[in-house]
């Protein structure tokens, strides 16, 4: 079960009192003291904790809250960012703690923490996991920014004990950091991040490990792909060794069709150029590449062409964007079509369809020849 | 072997006469088109050639160079920046044209190129392969520019009958693109691509291509980890058919290598948490990633420290970071340290060897207490 919904603007959190929602982070990494500086932004009272003093006082220094305690019987919402291993027991402590508190926290997989909290017997009715879907190779408060979940998804995943006002204090808390909510079951969400995360993580790895056994000299040869598959790789082995381990039951299950699909795919390059079955990989790459969502979540936009005859000047194509350029309409490709025949070219202009139609009066009045 | 020099900004390109060295452009893609603006940038006098008009048009319109044809006898260098499959054909056809020029493709992979030209019988003395390290997934000459090569490696692999007057001409361009010249035999490049270049493309391909099997809910969790490994997936399959059909024992070689090596992480996670070869798996590919030698193959510099005490005051590390932006100093990482008797806690930043004493003094003499 998946439900999305769109950010709203952040609002101030008040309590019914009128009084600002008190809210407490639990570690000042770069995630917590990223809600701390947008929950304090939309007007909640924001107390920061962790065992690195100087990390919780780096966070309030960058506007993510105070270090000092809050009353216990205050706190609302209480948000847990320390490494995975350590969830259940900061949950569990922080539950035990607020005693009217909705607890959440931001681990990377959701069932382990659920399982060992159900097994201490704690009542976990205040609390609900949630997973944003932000982050940085880069640990630790100083980059924390407000806008760190701008737009991006942030799963909720309330289990069957939740109460409803639990959920709707941690969906304030999606919402207060302009995030796009998304409610999964569990298992659903382990499954899902196995696929979309911790399997391009595991590639990147791969390749990148793979590097130790290819020559300097080669090496500077490098370019932009390679630096893009194996940039993930880079990031802190203690954390994935974390996430990794809890959820390896799923990753596994991705792994063992990948080593299907790699083998599949050396037989096809071993067949060249005797097969059709390469092209059919490449093709299917592609097509994968098109089903992953636009950045920030937003559809992938179908846009409208406006087509113009290639003139044959010197200097006309620079005319040509300036005129495109004045005219406001933020071209998002260009590509080239060809007339065999008349041996003639075209520019084909790819634009947002509600602006399609400007743009080809605009052209046309500026003497261009629109198809 | 491999030999490696400096990119010299580009100088006027003449003849031993004083006129314009003359330089024939065949194909005027990405690649072509952004070779005729650089040698046309750096004086020569470049004629372009397409069998689409239409791409020499709009090459020419974007400063690449003239679409009329030139004296045959007076063309110096040849370029052919054609599709892979095309590229022994058009070599063979520029050699018997252009009876005093070098002649030189920017194809992916030099072996078969050499090999088909060997027995088609072609007196190859004027013929010197080479391999421009750059591109982008958008194809045409659209989005051509002069600077595409610069700083980037350009492969040339002389044949045992190259001239040494034609290798030099090639060497010409290459430096007119203000490109770094590497100089690899043939078979050395082709495995090296297959290893930088070829390899990371099939592991995006092997990904990209798993996710049509994933639910389209699961990918609204897409984050930026999983759009880069996939990025290079999305590039033309007909071009990427033609290289890695050309180069296929060798990329074999490196995909039979990672076919092991995902067996032994598989082995790594169903051992969790008995074992601890997943956490070497992880940290053999953050070594990976540190092999790849600094964007524009600069070295990867090592850095010196300023530590500086985090003050325990509101707003303090703002001040902070507006006296080091005042000193003028590049900060390129910042981590924090902490003191786990005395409870305080540092800032380490990371700055070229030659600043770090300039900004301990000034942040010294503005009050900070540096370690």
């Amino acid at each position: 079960m998946t439900v999305t919904e769109s950010a709203a603007p952040g609002k101030t959190a008040e309590s019914t009192a009128g009084e600002p929602e008190v809210a407490v982070v639990i570690g000042t990494g770069l995630i917590g003291a990223s809600i701390g500086c947008a929950l304090t932004a939309a007007g909640y009272r924001v107390h920061l904790r962790d065992h690195k003093i100087s990390h919780a006082r780096v966070a309030a220094s960058l506007g993510a809250g105070v270090i000092e305690a809050p009353r216990t019987a205050d706190v609302g919402v209480v948000i847990v960012a320390v490494p995975p291993t350590s969830i259940p027991d900061v949950v569990g402590h922080a539950l035990r703690t607020y005693p009217a508190a909705a607890v959440t926290d931001v681990g990377s997989v959701k069932a382990g923490v659920l399982d060992t909290l159900w097994e201490r017997d704690i009542p976990l009715e205040r609390y609900v996991g949630s997973h944003p879907m932000a982050g940085s190779q880069h640990s630790g408060p100083v980059t924390a920014r407000a806008d760190l979940f701008e737009d991006r998804s942030w799963v909720i995943t309330p289990h069957r004990r939740s109460l409803p006002a639990a959920v709707q204090r941690v969906s304030r808390v999606v919402q207060a950091c302009q995030a796009r909510k998304v409610v999964m079951d569990v298992e659903d969400h382990d499954a899902a991040v196995a696929r979309v995360s911790h399997l391009p993580h595991l590639m990147s790895v791969l390749m990148a490990g793979h590097l130790n056994a290819v020559p300097a000299e080669d090496l500077v040869l490098a370019g932009q792909g390679l630096r893009d598959v194996t940039r993930v790789a880079a990031s802190d082995p203690d954390l994935w060794e974390q996430i990794l381990g809890a959820n390896s039951a799923a990753v596994l299950m991705e792994l063992h069709q990948v080593r299907d699909e790699l083998a599949a795919m050396i037989n096809a390059i071993e067949a060249v150029p005797r097969s059709e079955s390469l092209r059919l990989h490449l093709e299917r790459g592609v097509a994968g590449t098109q089903k992953i969502p636009g950045k920030h979540g937003a559809r992938q936009v179908a846009y409208s062409q406006v087509v113009v005859e290639i003139p044959d000047q010197p200097g006309a194509l620079g005319r040509l964007f300036s005129d495109v350029g004045a005219a406001g309409v933020n071209v998002e490709d260009i590509s080239i079509e060809h007339d065999q025949v008349r041996q003639v070219g075209y520019l084909a202009l790819s634009v947002a369809p509600d602006r399609a139609t400007d743009l080809a009066d605009l052209m046309t009045s500026r003497g261009w020849s629109v198809a």
